[in-house]
This record gives C-alpha cells, sequence and structure tokens, in this order.
C-alpha cells in the first residue's frame, strides 16, 4: 500500500509570523486528504529542510510524495537551488519516490484566484 | 471622476523569468477591468519600485491606487519594509489615495486554490 506524503515547500523567512498561511494551508491539506501526510518544509531560514521532511514522512510510513513549491515564480530559487534539495531528500531516503509540481504561481487557478483577489470590490456589476 | 489604479506588488529577483506569473496576473486583471491602470511593482531586484509605479500611474490620471502585495505571508518584508516604500509612493504622489489590501497569501480564497493546486489528482473521487 502507497502512503501518500505531501510536502508544502516554501521559502521561509526569519520572522516566525511567516509562515502562518503555511500553516493554514497545511491544515487546509490535511482536513481534504486525512489519510495523508501533509508537512511543511522550507529552502532557508526555517526547518525543516527538504530532506529532513522526506526523513519524516518516512519514518511514519510514507512511500510517495508529492512536493508542492509555493512559489510565484521560478527564479533562481526554483530553477537553481530547489533540484539540490530534491537530490538530498532523494539521497536521505533513497527509496522514496518523490514527485514534484510546477510554481503554485504558474498554475492557471491559483492565477485566477490571485486575479479575485486583486479586483475584490472594483468591478462593476 | 476618479480614475483606478492596482499595483501588484511583488518581490522580485535577479532572473527575469521569475516574473512571468506576474505578468500573466497583470494581464487576467487588466482584462478584467479595462477602465482601470494596472501594473506590475517591485520590492528589490527589478522595476519599477513602488513610488515610481505610482507616478507613472499619476501621469496617466490615475488618482487612486490599490497595492496588493503578492507575498505568502508577512515577514519582515511586509513589516519592515512595505510601510516605507507606500510612505515613499505617497511622498512622490502627494494626492494620490493609496489603498493595500492584505497579503495574497492571506486571503481564505487565495489559500483555497493553493489547497487544490496541492491536493490535484491525490482526493478521492
Amino acid at each position: 500500500m502507497t502512503e501518500q506524503g505531501i510536502v508544502l515547500f516554501a521559502h521561509g523567512a526569519r520572522d516566525a509570523r511567516w509562515a502562518e498561511p503555511f500553516a493554514r494551508l497545511q491544515r487546509l491539506v490535511a482536513a481534504r486528504l486525512p489519510d495523508a501526510q501533509v508537512t511543511l518544509a522550507f529552502l532557508e531560514h526555517m526547518t525543516p529542510d527538504l530532506a529532513a521532511a522526506a526523513q519524516a514522512l518516512a519514518a511514519k510510513g510514507v512511500t510517495r510524495v508529492r512536493v508542492v513549491p509555493l512559489f510565484f515564480g521560478r527564479g533562481g530559487h526554483l530553477r537553481e537551488d530547489f533540484p539540490g534539495h530534491v537530490a538530498r531528500a532523494q539521497a536521505a531516503v533513497p527509496g522514496l519516490v518523490i514527485d514534484v509540481t510546477e510554481a503554485a504561481g504558474e498554475s492557471d487557478a491559483v492565477l485566477a484566484a490571485l486575479a479575485d483577489f486583486a479586483l475584490a470590490g472594483l468591478e462593476r456589476a
């Protein structure tokens, strides 16, 4: 049986309050997929990193993980840094199947939600 | 008559390709509110900054602008840096009415779209 894990992978920040929306998102996702293990991981400034998150998930029996980069755009962090993080996670847990999605900000549906947010109350009926 | 402007305010990055989703978002928003002036502005690495964007909008007749921070969380950038950017924009265009929204990632609807994205194809029918 495949145990599914989801890693919500974000940049990280020095201010702990920065992570509040990600914690809300983790709860949202976990509530909708109760059989899955859902965790956060961070590129820098916050822990766990992706390798530590992968190890923790594997210790809970996860065999397949989806890594979701919560970034708007694909700049240096995703193009240059992220592949190394994925490689280190894979090296840390060789048997783990790791799938990686596109960046959240590249999703048409996410962009549509951002457009709704930007326009709230401004569009004429 | 109030001429509405919208500034989609993002972090900025050294890699120009990072801004692609923001350019898509700008087109989406502009298409839905054709009477408004919609522009991007950046905290760092990219131009224009918020003050330059405000000046450019005012030069096009904009009298009221909504600034939409395209950030997931409220860390140092939004808590410490952003107010100064808004103040400089206001100083650059004293007559401009500047409204600021919450961070995009604090919106329930945006978080719901991110959850949909994270879960795509994993939820059982």
